[in-house]
């Protein structure tokens, strides 16, 4: 039986999701637990994407295969009882046994969370880029239209990235707005290459402060060159919010 | 001269506020910090009070002598360049020589957040305490009421402590909402005995949980008897709020 599950996790702690010899992944986790569970027996999870050292998530997604005999509701419980307090199973579905985590996801919606304030906060460290000088949102959100639609990303892909096939995306929203001393921007995709949402981030940043003209998003896709676009931005702002399939 | 000033610190990564040897603690990293800004020279640091490891501060009071001759402004911003991210000073005044930050504290005031929700939250396991079932707000605030006023509090303190004097405090107010998932306490009082709120927060989540009859705390103090009131609440969930004085 394939299991599909929904997973928020604090990735302060972690050196990303994706398993690597000697560090600390959420992946290696998450199998550990369902190994466990297997009284010793491997099991391999396939997630939506991998998320990068420090990055969150609210609901990435994972499959995986079982034969145990469980009820969905029990598998949450199960799992949560053996996964430390900063990996959570929001939610275990059993699906078809062709159901696949990252070919079958249709969006994708990143949050990243900007703390604009003079002064640092000691709690935010981990979950928040820290920009002191006030960013103008009306800006950023004006540059943000020229994201919309389908586009080649590639000046917005880490330059030293291997991309199978095209990179070729398309967004659906980008948005930012301000929640009390923060920004909090969220875009919608049908998929993302390497550090897009971070670069994205990092540029608009730039336009938040006036260091480049809201117009500047257009000729950075034109450009198809990586080094027209801002800095990329920290990864402690940035949370994987969703994956929607179309599960029919 | 002497300088009072305001800090902020998740106190997450720490062993807790007072210095200990081969530990991590608040005050060592920051006696760390005013040592470098003195050429070597050591610096001692004095709080309004302790916080134990795993808890936090919005406002935690301390002062320190410097014949540094800087503007005060400029302090802030000095300390906060030789700071680590989760320790961060809001505020340098200078104040009269003879301000001390335990002796003439007059009130202080800690909060306590406890998340009340059926699924963990990953990114609060070091910020709240997890009750899962409803707790009964109302109940919780009517139980409060006996606690306010002038008592004997040796019931609400660590039994195994050592307390100068008295263990007579006087609490001006105490009482707890519900916010989203969280329910947060605050309380303010003239002196707090060790481990006083952590167990006057484990006593109301007994309340709150129906356990124990709202009536309890009165019955409780007069008891004088630590093994009557609840267990100790976790650290993590503990912030000293603010610590007020009268500088006139």
């Amino acid at each position: 039986m394939r299991y599909l599950a929904i997973i928020s996790y604090d990735g302060s702690n972690y050196s990303g999701y994706q398993i690597q010899p000697n560090q600390l992944t959420i992946q290696a986790v998450i199998e550990a637990a369902l190994t466990k569970m297997h009284k010793g027996e491997p099991v391999k999870i396939t997630a939506s994407g991998r998320t990068d050292a420090g990055v969150h998530a609210y609901g990435q997604v994972i499959h995986f295969d079982s034969e145990l005999d469980i009820p969905e509701s029990n598998w949450k419980k199960a799992l949560n009882s053996l996964l430390p307090g900063d990996i959570v199973v929001l939610d275990v579905k059993q699906v078809s046994e062709n159901f696949h985590a990252r070919f079958d996801a249709i969006k994708k919606t990143y949050i990243y969370t900007i703390l604009n304030s003079a002064d640092a906060n000691p709690f935010e460290i981990n979950y928040c880029a820290h920009v002191k000088e006030r960013l103008n949102v009306d800006l950023m959100n004006q540059a943000l239209q020229d994201l919309i639609g389908e586009h080649d990303f590639t000046a917005f892909c880490a330059a030293n990235s291997y991309v199978k096939g095209d990179k070729i995306r398309t967004i659906y929203h980008a948005s930012c707005q301000r929640v009390n001393n923060k920004v909090v921007f969220s875009v919608t995709g049908n998929g993302f290459l390497y550090n897009m949402v971070r670069i994205i981030v990092g540029t608009l940043i730039e336009i938040g402060l006036g260091q480049r003209p809201a117009t500047d998003i257009k000729r950075i896709i034109e450009s198809k060159d990586r080094t027209q676009a801002g800095k990329t931005a920290p990864p402690q702002g940035l949370y994987l919010n969703a994956v929607e399939y179309d599960l029919n």
